[in-house]
């Protein structure tokens, strides 16, 4: 039977599995859903055994644990790890969804919920894709592993000791990930380049308590002035990070790949619509793709401080505090990145305040070469898939497991995305197109067999 | 009887009554506490009518009702009109108490509670005062009459109509308000000038909904940033506000008042110490007694956007907003100065963002003569009560309703508070001395009879 015979008719039944997966509120974050991540990974782990693993088991961290099941395959064929990550972002703000974020609901061919796209939707599909093989070829034709972790929305923490102390274990050819989007709608994907993360906390505290704004303002400095003073100053009137040293080891982009980005269908236009913005606005001398792929940012990511309820409260609050983050591109290295910022934000600290600057979490930036078996076997499944081949693109975003995997396993990665970045991930009303998930299952599947056919054939 | 017998014989019985007004969480600003602000004030009205008054009324506001209540003097007597006000400011941040807010309990000599200073505490020693006047003479030796609001946390939104509409009703020759800070601990104090406010919202936008930082950050605005910037331009590196036009019709003070403050006891860096400061900040160029009472200012209440939750989320925030407010000074006008704030934010408001701005409610700066016949009986009778004269000052915060008593009641307004700066009004663990609650008794009551003689001397 061709996989996609047993895909189309298994279509309903995957659909409803896939919302079974969708139901956990696993946000890595909060440590009130430390249970349901837990759950989550149980779920996970069940649902492998029933494919007819080598082996499935469920390795405990310091944090969230990682799901792992390999099946074995002919002798001599090349063995791929395919990774994704089972937890999800927090679903805040909650009164944006139009349906409720844990209990998924297909709506215009698209099932909503928070994960759907990042990246429950993605990694299941090679669950079913493995499903789709053994059930219609009897075996899979190459060695296959998996790896689903449950904290890459707070930086994978613990996932690089692991990597470490199971290298025997994770030992492979080449690594598949889908964590990363379609350049557009119908238009199959690879990604070769991602950006880096660097994530701090910066807390500014002006006096030992709350204040009254009558009696004392005037008197004290403000917290919130101080933290704007110093937000404010972490970006010129260019779009460029202030943060001294931060372009230091930024690699120019080439003109050929300014080039390629340049033929790549862009509608400025389109995306300010889209996106609700009154301008676009970025880092002056460069393009839009090339802001979101090539140069770094800072951006940031939360503020609070003082009264923040309904109404008017004359107070002159004792502490503010906001998040930040870089995103990194080569050669920039997180660690850095931090302490560059972290002294360029004490350099703006007046003596009128505490500030405290923490590090959360980093992620350096990485490029794979194109021109690995993987990556053309994963270029001929996308084309037999959708009936064209593949664009080359880089992503603005972070996954800092593919940094370990090259840097530990010394393998290619695969960035085979299925996402679209209108989909909403990290935001609310989030979801994955239905027919993109069957897609994936069948490129998922296709690859498999290209890539274990293309390592007999050497 | 004298009246210090009266009021030592009745310590506990007053402090028990005032903790049950106490216990009523009577927030104005909070729609969720709309209940409990009117049962405070039927509370206040029931007991009221048990000091026998000649009337006492319940009257409802398109807001909190008014509780006012009146004792006929002999013929010929002025009449004092006292104010008060029922309602509180929000107790959050509520894990910073040590006590509950509502739940009030006396601790070294100090009586803790949302609302013991501010104005719970202060108002009802003027009720115990009738009291114990009554209960010592048999009558008040002038017209009473007693004005107590449930707005005055919000901008005392509906009393100025209700003054407008109730002018005979009100009529009086003297306003007496405790709502004031003594200058010291035991150094009795009149105040002769309050700071106005102008209070606004600000709501700053980017984007139509929440994005990822990586996919978008480098493309869309931050409205945090934008946010920042707008902030901290509002003031310059000498602690002026920079809005144009802002400090056109500020009173520079005389040499006489300068003279005066700066030789109130004062040591800048106790109170530095006390309010837990690493340094103190304010206007180049002015004391901190200046710069407190004299000076207008300009401090940020509150800020929010984006992730304010535990750990890291990546989001691109849509939107972002702040309450800041203004602290003004004879002779700037509130409504003149929201528009100046209004227009100063929207020419630092760039194209990338929407930019709204929101007066949420204002207050004139007032400045009362000190040679009226009941701002002297006053200063008689805190010499009496405190066995040394007042020191007169000003203060920092602002009560719109001393300017509408005088524009509109046409009558001098004596402003003889009991509290203290550093009792927390505004903030957590805020409380009230227990002495000067009997204090005050003592003070009301002796003021009464000294301004009823003087009148009748004249």
């Amino acid at each position: 039977m061709p996989f996609h015979t047993y895909v189309q008719q298994h279509r309903d039944h995957f659909l409803q599995e896939l919302s079974e997966l969708l139901r956990f509120p696993s946000v890595s974050t909060d440590p009130a859903h430390a249970e349901s991540v837990h759950r989550c990974a149980e779920w996970l782990a069940e649902h492998l055994s029933t494919l007819s693993p080598t082996s499935v088991e469920l390795f405990p961290t310091p944090g969230h644990p990682v799901v792992y099941a390999t099946w074995a395959g002919p002798p001599g064929t090349p063995t791929v790890l395919i990774y994704g990550h089972y937890d999800v972002q927090p679903p805040d703000p909650l009164d944006l969804w139009e349906s409720r974020p844990f209990e998924p609901v297909i709506r215009n061919g698209r099932i909503y919920a928070r994960g759907a796209t990042d990246n429950k939707g993605q990694f299941f599909a090679h669950i079913k894709a493995i499903e789709t093989v053994l059930h219609t070829h009897g075996q899979l034709p190459l060695t296959v592993k998996f790896l689903i972790e449950g904290e890459e929305e707070i930086g994978s923490l613990h996932l690089r000791p692991f990597i470490e102390q199971h290298r025997d274990l994770l030992a492979c050819d080449a690594v598949l990930i889908s964590d990363t989007a379609m350049y557009q709608d119908d238009l199959p994907t690879l990604c070769y380049g991602l950006r880096g993360l660097c994530y701090l906390e910066v807390t500014v505290r002006t006096a030992a308590t709350d204040l009254h704004s009558g009696v004392f303002g005037g008197v004290v400095d403000n917290p919130i002035f101080v933290l704007s003073h110093i937000l404010s100053r972490l970006r010129d009137g260019y779009g460029r990070v202030t943060i001294p040293g931060f372009y230091d080891h930024v690699l120019d982009p080439t003109p050929e790949e300014r080039q390629r980005l340049a033929e790549l269908p862009f509608d400025a236009e389109e995306l300010r619509r889209h996106l609700g913005a009154p301008e676009l606005f970025g880092e002056v001398g460069y393009s839009v793709l090339e802001r979101r792929w090539l140069r770094p940012t800072l951006d940031i990511n939360g503020i609070v401080g003082g009264f923040t309820g309904s109404g008017a409260k004359t107070v002159l609050p004792a502490t503010a505090s906001a998040k930040l983050s870089m995103r990194l591109v080569p050669n920039q290295r997180a660690d850095d990145i931090a302490a560059k910022a972290e002294a360029a934000i004490r350099a703006l600290a007046p003596p009128t305040a505490v500030v405290d600057v923490r590090a959360l979490h980093g992620a350096n930036p990485v490029l794979v070469p194109l021109d690995t078996p993987p990556m053309q076997a994963a270029a001929r499944a996308l084309e037999q898939t959708f009936g064209r081949p593949p664009v080359f693109v880089r992503e603005g975003g972070s996954i800092p497991v593919v940094e370990w995997f090259t840097e530990l396993l010394r393998v290619p990665t695969v960035l085979m995305g299925f996402g679209l970045e209108t989909e909403g991930a990290h935001a609310p009303n989030e979801h994955f197109h239905v027919k993109n998930f069957l897609r994936a299952i069948l490129a998922s599947a296709t690859f498999l067999h290209e890539y274990a056919h293309a390592a007999m054939q050497q």
